[in-house]
């Protein structure tokens, strides 16, 4: 299997096979991870982490995984901070950034820019989320938890909760999570359900998939509960958030109706949608999932910069 | 002593010899902090630099002293280069940014915030100023500063001059140097004289204190004259401001009238505290206090990280 | 020839020696700045990257150089991420700086900014742009390239196009090359044209000059063509922007009529001036002159710093 100079645009670009590859080495990097153990690997590497748009989690565990390894970052955190407002394109920033680096990580509102970027640049990009496109380190630090806390990714049953049509992080984690043939459970209010072409995808990749409304109901017999944020501007009506954002709250007694090892996960940010009452319990996974950032990260750089097979 | 895992929020966190384990450790710090010897001493750890609000001397003075020893920095100068926007709370914040990272050191607007993160954190969080609260190693560097000057803390009568009202630096050093047993005299305007609960704390530690409003009478016999800054919306009357500000100038024929080895401290930035011709001078310590940040945040971070002792 | 602890402000402070000595220092760093080869020659040094104003090249470039190099960078990339609004002058902010560096790289948009800084600091200076004043690094990369790509500077016909009246860029560059005796065409609208001061300069150098408004009738018998953008602003009437905007592009059609090996370059970012179509061919040296960025720069910080002599 060969990464080195590879792009990472999408988690559709890379197979099932690539993908456990991935954790595999993702898992050997955690002592690194953890300050537990030092390492060289990408001394004298330079990353290039260009945020068009604002991030704190992304952005962090880029430059921390990179630095774990004894790699260098150069970038920016917001466009601010470039004189990209003299009316420069994107290609030719890229094409100019990458005559200062080893690899691109880059962040833009814009859908489709990371694989314009890949198609214009000679080193490897990264795609650390293209607006409504893709995201594909989250997904696979979401697959990468799973693994961990469950032991395995498809023989798990994952119910999927909140805004499921917006969320480019739960659609790229159910086509993957249809990779592995896991079951799903789409939990959803109405208007928010899951996009029919996703489901299609999934279906036709042969994961068994079901939908609900009711929270308690159907997270009785799931192994993982993801959630994601449902955001307040989505609904016309305030009422209806509101009443939204009750419903579909995770909190103790919810989970105690569930199987007993369930564990909770979300991409972060947090605003309401799980009870802080959750977080010192054993079924939070959340924090744990945003350390997995780290390892996961620190393959993939590895793993296009050739520092690893 | 032992240092490793602590936080380091308020002054008032250390005892006398915890402050004087501290300063020695970093007097043994400068000959790395000119940059004159190399340390790998943190290397492959991870210091989180969180500046909630802007700042340049604190920030910059903690990313070299993690620098100069070997360690790497991630992090954020502003909030606006972070998602916090999103609705996060600080707690979640914190126990994300800890994932990534072995030390927090942050700047926060709000009273009392890095002790809230204290409580979450796993990792040592070093306050790096919150709000009107703390800001210990501005303390640590004034306290690191008058030793280095004048060859010990207690020996010498300090005038603290100018906002004693408003300004957390005079309250933290006024505690630490009544610690120490330094006389104290606080000059300042009648209406930005220091906070009636200071002048109790610290005489109960059995300082001897003196207050007067008039500069140049009062620092004829003392050995050190700490400046801070006035800042003009504290008076409702500008012709007020005007006024004070005239009166409260450090310059030449005030310290020409002064003790023959006097120096003058300032935290930094100034504005008109400090005629520019004293800069030259012997008695202008403040650059090279500004410098002391350094080796007393090397001190700091190897500690706390376990580095030395 | 000793540049240790030298300021560089203006490429008139250097001689002719000097910057063949300088390039030829950067010709050795190429392998360094692809990440072919690894460095420590600045481990433990620290630069402080201090930019008043935005920039995206200068920046990541230096920061890029320093780290190639095993160094380590602080600093800021706009004045909003620091505490500079708090009424501190320039030169506080640099005799603080200081103390924590070894060298400063800055960028303010203040003509003459650069030149004050180096007053005040004991560390090496290096101005990255100051206002419609200087940027040397910027004149070395572009001599740097014309050499790396014709073999020489001296012996090459050189065509200067655009706004040569506003332009920094192009007035340093025109007095570096008349240092090298090249000869100069000056290609650009009326209003637009070289200042008087400059031409009366390079022309007391020896350096033959002529003028020209037709670019394509300029162009024929060129062996560079420095391209540079026309700022709309600068015109009162949009028309007469227009106009210029489509004479003054370069194309293949142009290219196609000139010497077989004559080569494009442009500062960037561009916007109009050239053609995407130029952008695969041999002519195209613009995105290589971006990354000689970095091994000139490596080479300034090497030789102030005195990591090479």
């Amino acid at each position: 299997m060969n990464f080195k100079g590879r792009d990472i645009v999408s988690i559709k670009d890379l197979t099932e096979d690539e993908i456990l590859h991935i954790l595999d080495v993702a898992d050997g990097m955690i002592p690194i991870a953890r300050g537990e153990e030092k390492s060289d690997l990408l001394k004298g590497k330079i990353m290039a982490s260009l945020f068009f748009e604002p991030s704190t989690r992304t952005r962090l565990s880029f430059e921390a995984a990179m630095k774990r390894l004894g790699g260098n970052v150069i970038g920016f955190a917001q466009p601010g901070a470039t004189s990209m407002q003299k009316g420069e394109s994107l290609a030719d920033t890229i094409r100019t950034a990458e005559s200062y680096c080893d690899v691109i990580v880059m962040r833009h509102p814009q859908e489709g820019s990371a694989r314009m970027a890949a198609e214009f640049a000679s080193v490897p990009i990264i795609n650390g989320g293209d607006g409504a496109g893709h995201h594909p380190t989250q997904c696979l630090l979401d697959l990468f938890t799973i693994r961990e806390e469950k032991g395995s990714i498809g023989e798990n049953k994952v119910a999927l909760v909140g805004d499921l049509k917006y969320g480019r992080t739960v659609h790229s984690l159910a086509y993957a999570l249809a990779l592995f043939k896991a079951e799903m459970v789409f939990i959803a209010p109405e208007q928010l359900q899951m996009p029919p072409e996703v489901v299609e995808e999934c279906k036709a990749m042969g994961a068994p998939i079901s939908f609900e409304t009711d929270l308690e109901e159907a997270t009785g017999d799931v192994d993982v509960i993801y959630v994601t944020r449902i955001q307040k501007e989505r609904f016309p009506d305030p009422e209806e958030y509101n009443k939204v954002v009750g419903i579909y709250e995770i909190n103790s007694r919810i989970l105690g109706k569930g199987k007993k090892d369930v564990i909770v996960m979300h991409p972060l940010p947090r605003v309401y949608e799980i009870a802080p009452e959750v977080d010192g319990t054993k079924y939070a996974a959340y924090f744990r999932q945003a350390f997995n950032g780290v390892p996961v990260r620190m393959a993939l750089l590895s793993l296009v910069l050739g520092g690893i097979e």
